[in-house]
């Protein structure tokens, strides 16, 4: 940390502004992203700019469904004891009460989080998945708040798994340069979908060289059979096929259903009820691995406090981190350690807005400083909104190839703010004029 | 609900505005309610209006700690079916992302809710507790959305339970109505006080006749001790003492700190780590039970889901509800009826703004219609902001005397909704003239 810069010193460097807009985009207009439980998603962001003295500036953002602190501090001072800050943040003595670290006020930790984030590898010049992996156990371990989670893995014990795998991580890196990590795409199951529709994603992705596809599930028992018949067509019984509820069933109700859906062999089902809920999922594993059925779910856990009982009760097969959901990097990589001490494989939730370009990172880290494994490792891949950042998701041979411009690949693109911004942006002034979506009621 | 009114028929009732005010109390200022977690909590709520065509208003708020849906519906179609409406407002199909039922999010639908039921009672000209004492268990159950708790009590058994009580209902009522329900005191301990005053309010509520005392704890083992003795020198060990962590220990720390205050002989440990770990409290109360000390928790439960599994694994000893934080009366009556099941007891936390007025009609419900006892059931009491209601609690002989007044007791006076809505409220306007308190920044 005591690199000089060409103008100002780190020492010297703060944090003068922070700036958050509303982004959204129209996507329930084509039932993109549509499931069980969230019928109509307009895929949309809180967007945090937070800008240095120094003209550097950082991008964060937390993903929502559309309709929905001042910090002046030393740049160094947060860096070098991040953990700290962020309990800071999570402990605010009056906001505390709105959550404690969960919904509203814990995406707006994520999405200032991830904004700094952003801007420390932006200070280093390095992708973050670089940076991640370039800090010494120590000083990554330092950015995680151990609040509430010493009982299943201490600080000490972190340091020292980490340690262990420093002497693979070159030849790691080679191996993710050249190759990236592994994707599997949702795009072909949205529920809104057609038939045709279905086939013909499935038709693309198997040309793009997929091997792993997911669809939503959670209607009828026959339209469930429906739906994993007809992917199952298309993709034959070689390939991987997952299964998403998205929370719409009761434990036995989830149970007593997916007995039904084992003939199709899906790896997994995610989501199968309340993501609060440890000891069901739980239960639904214990009945559902002897069939061959793993459990998936994360994207909806509210913070480290529920992964931790999630993997204490052995309630996952897959566990899925969200970049925007739990506070930030640093709640995360938590989460990572955790999951690697009860040698559970991560799948990260992505699609959304941008969360593809920010788990790519993690999951990179994950392999080269950690986990060193793809086996039971996809990263969820979404077709959709990557046009709207700077450096989008490269995707090659149905892989993530690693991002090679600094940050956490966050900042969207000069016009997508100005034609998105909610609701002032040209193009929701266009669509409400025009009578495509509904202008807001007040 | 087929009852003719003067001017207009309950078909013909229709909600036409609700009104949301920001109603702030600088409680801060005095270290009122402070404890290890929560430094400066100003007592605050967001204070919801709902009037109908027909003139009559519900008044419902949920409790925050300072810094921070269009309806439009026939009330018949509401209270008919209200387990259905409650489930389309925790389903909103965007808006879900940002809980789901937890958070912002989930405190907003408990605002909207109780007014619901304010505004129920009020039509039916009853206090709250006596329009749940007087629905048919079928008209009660009706109100509950079972998703997600299915598992541990089903509708039918819920509607069994009520009925096996019918026959004592009259008796319970005569001697509520006679001697009301114990209550205990927060007041004594907040943890900013100093020892004379701690020791003065001590005097104070033994000469009211209270039997159960309860501080905070959370800082360093000689101040949580320091505290702990001042007490039990002025109540002796023959009234009840309980102890309030406020979430500041993890799992392993709170069983090493309360071995070493177990000397004090408190009945209950509070809140000894986060509300979110199901797991670490049944751990908690494995180790602490053989020293007789329960485990009480549930202020900060986020919703039904947590609270089924803090039952089904053993994890408390007093079920603490909270009348603001979960989804409302509906969210509610489901933790009674699964606490019922679990044979846990109840002891709501109360105090904040609204809470002792909004839970005894829950308590009084529950001691006539489902547990019928009074042991080990005390509720919360704290003397303060009661006069800002137009029907205030009534103590006598430390318990709470039932409300006669229609309604749920959650309405404002008009001189509190002049003086401390914020920012624009008289007593807010004085205090930063003055300089008393902080304007807001911007």
């Amino acid at each position: 940390m005591n690199i000089i810069k060409d103008k100002i010193t780190l020492e010297e460097m703060k944090i003068i502004a922070i700036d958050i807009k509303d982004i959204r985009f129209p996507t329930s207009l084509r039932s993109d992203g549509s499931d069980a439980m969230h019928t109509d998603p307009d895929y949309s962001c809180a967007y945090v700019t937070i800008r240095t003295n120094d003209n550097i500036e950082g991008y964060g953002l937390t993903f929502t469904l559309g309709r929905g602190t001042e910090i002046r501090c030393n740049v160094q001072d947060i860096f070098d004891d991040f953990g700290s800050f962020w309990r800071k943040l999570t402990s605010e003595t009056q906001l505390r009460w709105l959550g404690p670290e969960k919904g509203v006020i814990h995406l707006a930790t994520s999405a200032i989080v991830n904004a700094l984030w952003d801007l420390w590898a932006r200070i280093e010049k390095k992708p973050l998945w670089k940076l991640l992996v370039d800090l010494s156990p120590e000083q990554l371990i330092s950015t995680i708040d151990f609040r509430y989670t010493s009982d299943a893995l201490s600080k000490d014990e972190a340091i020292e798994m980490l340690r262990s795998e420093l002497a693979m991580r070159d030849s790691r890196e080679s191996c993710l340069l050249r190759d990236g990590l592994p994707a599997y795409t949702t795009q072909v199951g949205w529920l809104g979908y057609g038939d045709e529709e279905v086939r013909a994603l499935c038709a693309k992705f198997l040309d793009l060289k997929f091997e792993a596809f997911k669809t939503k599930v959670g209607l009828s028992t026959e339209a469930d059979e429906h739906r994993c018949q007809l992917i199952r067509e298309v993709i034959g019984y070689e390939r991987m096929l997952m299964l998403d509820a998205n929370q719409v069933w009761d434990v036995d109700e989830a149970i007593d259903r997916m007995r039904t859906l084992a003939k199709f062999r899906p790896i997994w089902i995610e989501e199968p009820t309340s993501p609060d809920d440890v000891l069901g999922h739980a239960r639904i594993a214990r009945e559902l691995r002897p069939l061959g059925i793993g459990i998936a779910s994360g994207e909806m856990c509210p913070n480290r406090v529920v992964f931790k009982q999630m993997l204490q009760a052995e309630a996952l097969d897959y566990c899925q981190i969200d970049s925007a959901r739990i506070g930030g990097v640093n709640e995360i990589l938590a989460v990572y350690l955790m999951a690697k001490k009860f040698n559970v494989p991560i799948c990260p939730h992505a699609g959304g807005i941008g969360l593809c370009e920010m788990v790519q990172h993690l999951q990179m880290w994950d392999f080269i400083s950690l986990h060193g494994s793809k086996e039971k490792r996809f990263i969820e891949y979404v077709d959709q909104q990557h046009q709207h950042f700077e450096n989008p998701v490269i995707i090659k041979d149905a892989c993530y190839m690693p991002p090679s411009m600094p940050g956490y690949s966050t900042k969207l693109t000069d016009s997508c703010l100005r034609n998105y911004a909610y609701p002032n942006g040209k193009e929701w002034q266009r669509m409400f004029k025009e009578g495509t979506y509904p202008a807001p009621s007040d």
